[in-house]
């Protein structure tokens, strides 16, 4: 089945968990108080390559049959895709093309190459980066690897609410009642709600990059808004949510949040202090989300940490702040 | 058997891991290259109060009789001993009171004093702490928990080795050969010794602070030079190990690191960038005796990242050299 007819399942979320426990230690659980309560970080920062999207590209990129493989893939993205293809790529020896935007954080950027990859960079205002991946597809015939709007993709990421759920019920003898996840195109957030169908599920979104919270509101899928505002989050700087993505969210999510760069920057300093956590800012929106109490939590609430992929000039600049 | 008289043993180190393991997860064994090689660094900045030291209060506290635990404990501490201990006498309902130098970082002082207990400062060039704290003790009837001379002390930071080998076998379906540690008295050192008596175990010390590393080339305990070198590695700041911890590693360790002031910022920019985790002066001592080449590693080497308990200014001060 193709990419765009395909629907992640349950079935593909235990599948692709599976395959990724072969591979990698589940990232820890790590306890944390916050709104008088034991609330717990999955720290997918802490992937061999700083993100948790080292999950779905390993399960799209394994899944490749050997023909497939031969031939490549190409990918989009501003970084922590670009790094989980990259090395999913190296690692099953697969040639890799990555489109992604000049303005990426350098860290980015040279760790993608550095896994081997070859970087395509392109200008985020003038140019469509879909085009020309998808260019670059077609002329070798390589696989396409969405970003987000992608069911192994989903899948994939939906692997890190498997974790949880075991870690959850191992560390507190109660299952996960509630996910707080940072949000870009929604991948993680349908991936996670296809893991934990019991379990809340809530997206976290930067301010004004709330096309998730706004299609989530009107029951139909909306960008964002024309000329949103600058953000630190270049992770989950994403215009528009794919059906693939929205058909799950909108089944299942029935809370979600948008935060501050404010929220976002606090919520760093708290994990570098509380957690010894290295978090980027698209990487805190879920714990900004739970220290500015935007979002409740209970005994049995985890929150993600999808990243750490950080420049050190930024992050030195966070900290003096 | 009193603090005195006990010998750590290996049975003593098991049985620590067992109770530690109830109420704490492992921290990660996390990949990183080093020297060409894939190497492992084990994570216990990560735990609760951000270092390793949990394990020995851990141990020395839970093994308190009722009687002993209503007389409260004094600890003396630059830190990270100290937040161990006030933790876990906290989780326990013990009193404690932890004698810490003026010059502490502000974290560590604060934090101490967040989890309940009483902190006592003194002057680390003008006042003797051991004095203070056991007339302190002496006047209470309370139990002194020495930070590494300390039979339970020396086997609860064994508890690491435990971990450290079943996930080196787990991960690489290799027996650990060799664990890099930062060494200041030598309670983790010697712990690591009896836990993992098969791999070797390598004290690493700031320059000017290696009191070890003198005491193991001559064969007896000497203390550190005159006018040490100021060092930024504040938990590691030990004048002279103990004897019931240079018993242990005079019979064990055949290898051991000075590093410099440069190498261990540089070890802490590396985890940073490659290992998204905060890790203090003191705590990446190891590390930097494995990036600046002074220990030779192969691939199934571990390396402790001792704690993460370091002030954001002096953070970003290292991020920025």
């Amino acid at each position: 089945m193709d990419t765009d007819t395909r629907k992640p399942t349950r079935e593909g979320v235990n599948r692709a968990a599976d395959k990724i426990a072969a591979i990698l230690p589940p990232t820890p659980l790590l306890p944390f108080e916050a709104q008088g309560k034991t609330v717990y970080a999955k720290a997918d920062c802490l992937q061999p390559m700083g993100a948790f999207k080292i999950r779905g590209a390993w399960h799209r990129l394994s899944d490749l049959s050997d023909e497939e493989k031969a031939r490549g893939v190409v990918a989009v993205s501003s970084g922590n895709h670009a790094q989980g293809i990259a090395w999913a790529a190296r690692e099953l020896g697969i040639e890799a093309t990555i489109v992604m935007p000049q303005d990426a954080p350098r860290v980015k950027l040279g760790r993608t190459a550095s896994y081997g990859a070859r970087v395509v960079t392109y200008n985020r205002m003038t140019e469509n980066r879909e085009e020309i991946a998808k260019g670059i597809a077609a002329e070798k015939g390589a696989t396409y690897a969405h970003a987000y709007g992608d069911p192994w993709v989903i899948e994939g990421q939906g692997s890190a609410g498997i974790e949880i759920a075991d870690q959850m019920m191992a560390q507190t003898n109660q299952p996960v009642s509630k996910i707080v996840a940072c949000c870009g195109g929604g991948g993680l957030t349908a991936g996670l709600a296809l893991a934990c169908p019991d379990a809340s599920v809530v997206p976290c979104e930067p301010e004004g990059w709330d096309d998730v919270c706004r299609s989530l509101e009107t029951g139909e899928i909306h960008s964002v808004g024309d000329n949103p505002p600058p953000t630190a989050c270049d992770a989950i700087q994403t215009f528009k949510t794919f059906p693939i993505n929205f058909a799950v969210m909108k089944e299942h999510c029935r809370e979600w949040a948008r935060v501050s760069e404010e929220d976002i920057r606090n919520a760093q300093r708290f994990a570098f202090s509380h957690l010894r956590l290295v978090v980027e800012p698209g990487g805190a929106a879920a714990l900004a989300a739970v220290l500015s109490g935007k979002v409740e939590v209970d005994t049995s609430t985890a929150v993600m940490l999808t990243g750490g992929n950080v420049d050190a000039a930024s992050f030195a600049a966070v900290l003096a702040g």
